[in-house]
């Protein structure tokens, strides 16, 4: 969708100025309202994820009808994704983080799937080989997070086409390509494997009905810029006999050089690498998060700085500082001048570093672990 | 392709008169010579099939590179199919008893695809649990014409799509819509599984040379009707590092009905079945078999008949009867007016029952063996 004449947003690229209101009513979603938030917080013993009370997810479809059924004691899956186009960086554990939040407080099974196939397909630049490697290499930082591994099963997509195409192509019939060209912009230089694709990232969303045998609601958690599959699979999913997977979405994470658009891998001094040293995210935050300071320190401590502009109080809000009276504070220093923009960056440094520091150790023991996430279960 | 106003031919349709001339020529395909014919008896000890004698294999691609490789003793692969839309009928025996025959005289390896996604995809009214089971059903009709089960390797798509579609990705990436909008007819209704389906049947062309990580020759012996496809393949495979696949390709075995179009399952009376009963084959002969017999006997004894045709007698030339020098009895008679068209129905139905008896006796024994072709080899 091309939101004005600098926006864009497809599952493949976000850039410019993204309006998530208009979105919403584009998108035809139901923002996360009040009561929402109490419905799943009666449901936790009360916890509700800083990402909902900051509205980083933001927007649902059926989350309250889903809350019910879970209410009713049905069970009930996750479902999220990755495509491994480079190695993870930050913006990807958002949702990630998120989902594993739900798998704790609900105990469900949780669908992973890494989609090789679409990148391969997608990326002149990129061969399956490559593709695939960096599949298994992105599974760490999912085993990282701490997913239950008995109730985690991670789906690289060409390892497990025996499992997925004949499902997806019960997916595929009903699709034309027409609807692909409309919902995703195709036109007809688009390779073959690009217009199937989206049947397959519709899999996870019924598959464990298909095991079962009978429907178990999914729930999938996402960045906002991948609703165009999903909401396929809402329209074909019940034409084969399954449920409609609710959803819940998320804003995106900026890149280091402003707060419009998505992090995106192709340009490395705009993302944080989960690879990334101390020093060079020290480095990269310090030279390229822009900032909401003033011009100089003494106009910053006069008239404050602006922290919906500012990448670094934005990445504390989004992922990094849970706290809510603490990210208060900073917030309301940072405006009456008194928390100067490097200060900021610092607050911000300390915490990446100390999360990629035990994500890095995470990361080194998930070797071990890794199997048992790929195996089937 | 339209060849004029009531003629057609897809992949999944043909229809009306067929000008197997026109064909090499809108194709772009040899014809099987006399030079091609020398070298393959050099090769066979002097063996020539009556299929290639009689021209019902009638064109080629690059047969005659493939014949100087294996004669500087370079190994090679055949690959043939089968879309598992019903039971087998007589005609889609006519490729299988060739690509037997070139098997048992080089000694090759057969990989035979049953394309029961395709079926599915492209036909309304199947669903994938038919479309399956026929391909198991199907397969024994392959495993009773007697394959060496150590050198067949017959690949039913959902069953191995962990093999296929990995490969399939590859080959999709370099086909656009255009392409299969121009080589198939399709428009922007088809389904995405239509449209990606052509990546599918391109694999098993290369995937020996996968396997062995080395490129292997590949033959394919086919009914014209599926060339798109194979066109596509050639294209395609050698800028992914393979060998064009040289191919084979006959006519169709006619319909009851009469010579025009190709035998097809839509019309049960129109086409005889494997599992079709003796009385039923004599039937349907008697009753439908168009003839190019006279009016009356009299007449016919005086005018002769027509064997150009006469189903009956086409049948007795591609299929039933091997022997040359009877069947040219049979036609200068038929000609003659000596052989009734009656006669020549009795003719063919007693080959044709006492084919069909023997293989349904070997088509019992075959679900025995079946699980040896379904391995992976």
């Amino acid at each position: 969708m091309k939101d004005s004449e600098d926006s864009k947003m497809t599952p493949w690229e976000v850039s410019g100025k993204v309006d998530y209101d208009k979105i919403m009513t584009k998108f035809g979603t139901e923002p996360i309202d009040q009561n929402i938030i109490n419905s799943l917080s009666s449901l936790t013993g009360g916890d509700v994820h800083f990402m909902l009370r900051r509205g980083i997810f933001f927007t649902h479809r059926d989350l309250g009808w889903l809350l019910q059924q879970i209410s009713a004691g049905e069970k009930f899956y996750l479902y999220t994704g990755r495509g491994p186009s480079d190695h993870t960086h930050i913006g990807h554990l958002v949702p990630w983080v998120f989902t594993k939040w739900l798998q704790d407080k609900f105990h469900a099974k949780l669908i992973f799937q890494i989609t090789d196939d679409e990148k391969f397909m997608f990326n002149e630049d990129l061969d399956p080989d490559t593709t695939h490697s960096l599949a298994l290499d992105n599974a760490l930082d999912i085993v990282a997070l701490g997913f239950d591994p008995k109730l985690t099963e991670i789906m690289i997509d060409t390892d497990r086409s025996g499992l997925l195409y004949p499902q997806a192509i019960r997916i595929a019939k009903k699709i034309t390509f027409s609807t692909v060209k409309a919902t995703f912009g195709f036109d007809v230089s688009a390779n073959i494997g690009m217009i199937f694709y989206t049947s397959m990232q519709a899999v996870p969303a019924m598959i464990e009905s298909v095991r079962a045998g009978k429907n178990v609601p999914c729930l999938i958690p996402y960045g906002i810029d991948q609703d165009p599959h999903f909401r396929i699979a809402r329209d074909v999913l019940p034409r084969l006999g399954y449920l409609k997977p609710a959803s819940i979405m998320s804003i995106f994470i900026p890149p280091l050089s402003g707060v419009d658009g998505k992090m995106s891998s192709s340009d490395p001094n705009n993302a944080i690498f989960v690879t990334d040293s101390e020093s060079v995210v020290r480095k990269k935050i310090n030279k390229y998060a822009f900032s909401g300071g003033r011009t100089s320190v003494e106009e910053h401590r006069k008239l404050g700085g602006n922290p919906e502009i500012d990448v670094s109080f934005q990445w504390l809000k989004i992922m990094f500082e849970p706290d809510d009276v603490k990210l208060k504070k900073i917030h309301d220093d940072y405006i009456s001048g008194s928390l100067l923009s490097g200060e900021m960056k610092s607050l911000l440094i300390e915490r990446v570093n100390a999360f990629l520091k035990r994500h890095q150790e995470l990361r080194e023991r998930a070797k071990n672990i890794l199997p048992e996430f790929l195996a089937e279960h």
